[in-house]
C-alpha cells in the first residue's frame, strides 16, 4: 500500500498495534537496489508488518550536493516492495514531512544533533550538517511509524553508528538491526549512486573494495600499524580516483586508532567520474 | 511507587499499555509546589495512570548556574505524589539518564536542538544551551515513559513553546497540555527558586507580576505600541531589581512584535536578591 500522509500511516499502524503485531521500518531514499532488498527481506523475517519509507530527505544534502538529481524511481520501488510483501510504502512530500512552505533550516526547525566526535570525522568532515539531517529525519520516521525494529545497511557505516548512538542517548524504544553490505559479483558495493557511473566508471570503482580487502588481508597477516595499512591504498589509486579519505577507526565510537584491532573498521570515500562512493570493511570479522 | 531505573519504569508501563490504559507524564525537577500540584491534578483528571519524573537535569544548567544548590526534596515530593495518587515517581540518577561516567557535552552525547529563532531570545539569550538541555531530557523522558499526554506549566512559557515546537517538528506522538500559572495570594508566581528568597525578597519580587498586570491593563485600555508598554515597567523597578528582560512577543513563534495584539505574551526575567525569577502573562486572554 502506497501512502503519502503521516496521518494515514499512523491510522494503519494503530490497527496493527491493537492486534499485537510487531512492526519493522526500513528507511530509504528510494532508488531501491538489492542492498535495500536485503534489508526488506530481513525485516519481513523479523516482523509481522513491514513499512518502507521512500523519501529523498532535503535536509541531509548540502547546497552543492546531488539532491536535485538524486535518482527517484517510485514506480520501480513500488513493484519491488509489492513483490516482497511490504505492507506500507510511505512516500511523503517534503511539505508533508517539514510543514508546508517551511524554511528548512536550524533557525526554524528542531534538529537532532549527533555528538561532535561522531560527526567531525569521515563523511561528516566534507558533508557539514549531513548527519544532523539524517538523525532528524530518522527520528521523525521513528516517531511516525513507531516500529519495534528498524533496519539499516552497513554500507553507510558512520550513519548506522550515529543512529545507534542516537537511539541509546535519547532512549528511543526501537531495536536497530544492521545488515551486511551487498555487493555486485565484481565486489562493487551496491549504491543508488552507482547509477551515475559509466561502465568504465564501474570498473574504476572496484578499487574501493580492493583497497579494503587488501587492508583486511594485511591486518590478518599481522600488520596492525594504521599508517602502514592506510599506505597500502596508494598501490591501487590512479588519476581516475579522487580519494576523500581512507581511515581505520573503532567500530563503536569512530575514534581514530594507531594500532588496528578486531574492533576496527576500515572506511573509504572516493570520487570516480565525480561520483562520491563509499565502502567499508570490519577487520575483525570473517565475512 | 518510587522508581530509579529506566527498565523498571518501562516494565511497569508496558503492563499498563497491555491493559489499554492511558498514561500522563509530568516532568519536574522536584522541589514540588502547588504549581506542580496543579499539573499533577490535571494529569490525574486526564489519564488513567500518572508518572511524575523528579530529576534535576544537569545538562540544562550553565556552568555558573545553580545546579548544585538547586533544591532537592525527594521525600516531601513523594509525600505529595502519594497523596495525589501518582502511580510512579521516576527519580533517576544522572548516571542512569546519561550513562555511567559519561561526559555531559555535545562532543559525546546526542542533543535535541530547538530552532535558533526560538532560543536566541528571552531566557535563551542569557542561558546558552539551556533549551538544548531541556529538549534533550524531555525527549528522553518521552521515550522512556511513552505517555499519551505530557503536562507543562505556562510559568516557563518559552519552554512550553519550544517543547510544542519540538513535538511538532519531530512528530512526537504525544499531546502537550499547558496549565496556567499558579500564584501566591500576593500575586507571586510559584517557583522552586522562591525558596532562595527572604521574606523581604518575596515582597520585592511582587513587581514582576505587577509589571505584567499593568502592561495587560494598559493593553486592554488600547495601548498597543510595544515600546510604550515596555516603558511602563520602569515605574515599578527599584535598585532591588536587576532586570534581565521585559519583552512582548508572539505567543506561538516568540517573534518580536511592534504592535501588541491578542496573540501577544508579555514576559519578564528579573533578579531579586540575586535569585533569577521569571513570569509572564497572555495579553489576549481574560485569565
Amino acid at each position: 500500500m502506497l501512502l503519502h500522509n503521516i496521518e494515514d500511516v499512523r491510522k494503519e499502524i494503530t490497527e496493527w498495534r491493537k492486534s499485537g503485531l510487531t512492526v519493522g521500518l526500513v528507511p530509504t531514499m528510494g532508488a531501491l537496489h538489492n542492498g535495500h532488498l536485503s534489508l526488506i527481506k530481513k525485516a519481513k523475517e523479523t516482523c509481522d508488518k513491514v513499512v518502507v519509507s521512500d523519501f529523498v530527505n532535503p535536509i541531509q544534502f548540502g547546497p552543492s550536493e546531488d539532491f536535485d538529481k538524486y535518482p527517484r524511481t517510485l514506480e520501480a520501488d513500488m513493484d519491488l516492495c509489492n513483490k516482497e510483501g511490504v505492507d506500507i510504502v510511505f512516500a511523503p512530500s517534503a511539505d508533508e514531512m517539514y510543514g508546508e512552505g517551511q524554511r528548512l533550516s536550524n533557525d526554524t526547525l528542531t534538529y537532532v544533533c549527533p555528538p561532535f566526535f561522531y560527526v567531525n570525522t569521515l563523511c561528516g568532515k566534507s558533508r557539514t550538517g549531513h548527519f544532523d539531517g539524517v538523525c532528524t529525519v530518522v527520528l521523525k520516521l521513528f516517531n511516525i511509524v513507531q516500529p519495534d525494529y528498524a533496519f539499516f545497511g552497513q554500507k553507510d557505516a558512520q550513519q548506522v553508528i550515529i543512529i545507534k548512538k542516537m537511539v541509546n542517548d535519547l532512549n528511543v524504544p526501537i531495536k536497530i538491526i544492521q545488515c551486511p553490505i551487498v555487493r555486485e559479483e565484481s565486489g562493487l558495493a551496491l549504491s543508488s549512486r552507482n547509477k551515475y557511473l559509466t561502465e568504465q566508471g564501474k570498473k574504476d570503482a572496484l578499487v574501493l573494495s580492493k583497497i579494503l580487502n587488501n587492508i583486511k588481508s594485511c591486518y590478518k597477516k599481522g600488520i596492525t600499524d594504521v599508517s602502514a595499512l592506510k599506505e597500502t591504498a596508494y598501490n591501487f589509486l590512479t588519476e581516475k580516483h579522487d580519494l576523500e579519505y581512507i581511515e581505520i577507526v573503532d567500530k563503536y565510537t569512530l575514534e581514530d586508532k594507531i594500532k588496528a584491532d578486531d574492533n576496527s573498521i576500515a572506511l573509504i570515500a572516493c570520487r570516480v567520474e565525480n561520483v562520491r562512493l563509499i565502502d567499508n570493511i570490519y577487520l575483525g570479522e570473517n565475512s
